[in-house]
């Protein structure tokens, strides 16, 4: 199975700017070993159930830490006999558009 | 904490009707002993972090036992110091509108 | 078409606390005539795409008067021949289930 | 106001592949002029609200006529004096993090 996932996880009591807490979290990201790809609305990783949302829980455990109202979403495309689709669901399209699309 | 979850689950390969594979997933929610409520769009759980996520990955193996692709949306809302707010939530905003509201 | 949405809408400047915007929201969708249902993670609207989708920027705009960044999700499940499914999905698990849900 | 909307929109009746139909979106969304960017989970737009879901809504009408069910994810970031943040905010969360990161 190739679990799919983008998340987005942000402080709701530290006012306006986030990033600082956002920054926190791709560092725990990209020391995970998972793929993943940072994008401007959420981050994308791609792994078994266990390892995303091991990934995903530390960021959450980090963040309550310091912070008293956390607001996430995650979305989920879930796909038997998958693999490497942080890059082949996007060349796919660009593909069958039959140009060079904004990425 | 209160981690406040809403979550849908569907397959992708199944048709337009989906609402055979919905209703295996209530069963189990409805077993786990975790608060719930299902609304048009989703179900929410309101629990622990790995209460809730416990939940929604045994729906996740059940659906993965027979489908072949899966999209899952889940949006938390977690909170320091608060509870019961499967119900607290609509309530205090029907106290502030001032008014009964469809819920 | 019937489009059933179900939104949320906060701001992200205003604190841990934002039931006083999310109530003024409510007034909106209470007054607007469109079906709606108030549940712990969002409120369901249902009715064709330009109806549902002005309710929603009438939030955002009551909203973006006194907001300086607001976070919204929108989930849509978009249905030829159907209606009434603020009510009719749930009806319809809880029959495939057998037993009586939460909800 | 930037308003900064990440999409998806899938077919639910038309099996497990959908890249036919994605793809047909990101060319109305790559002729619209609304500057975007396609990732492994969505599609991000940033405008004006009307510009915004004028794109989306194109996207919905076209789907809508070869498709009976249709699931769409909409996620807006909105904010007061910002601009080009399709790519601004992930060069400064990479600034904050010291380190290059994928993207």
């Amino acid at each position: 199975m190739s679990v799919l996932a983008e998340f987005s996880m942000s402080p709701m009591d530290k006012g306006e700017s986030v990033s600082k807490y956002v920054a926190r979290n791709l560092e725990i990201i990209a020391d995970s070993g998972v793929p993943y790809r940072l994008g401007p609305m959420g981050t994308c990783l791609e792994g078994e159930w266990d390892e995303v949302f091991g990934v995903i829980k530390k960021c959450y455990e980090r963040m309550s830490e310091d912070c008293r109202r956390i607001s996430v979403a995650i979305k989920l495309d879930i796909r038997q006999g998958a693999s490497d689709r942080l890059t082949a669901k996007i060349a796919k399209v660009e593909k069958l558009v039959g140009r060079e699309l904004n990425k």
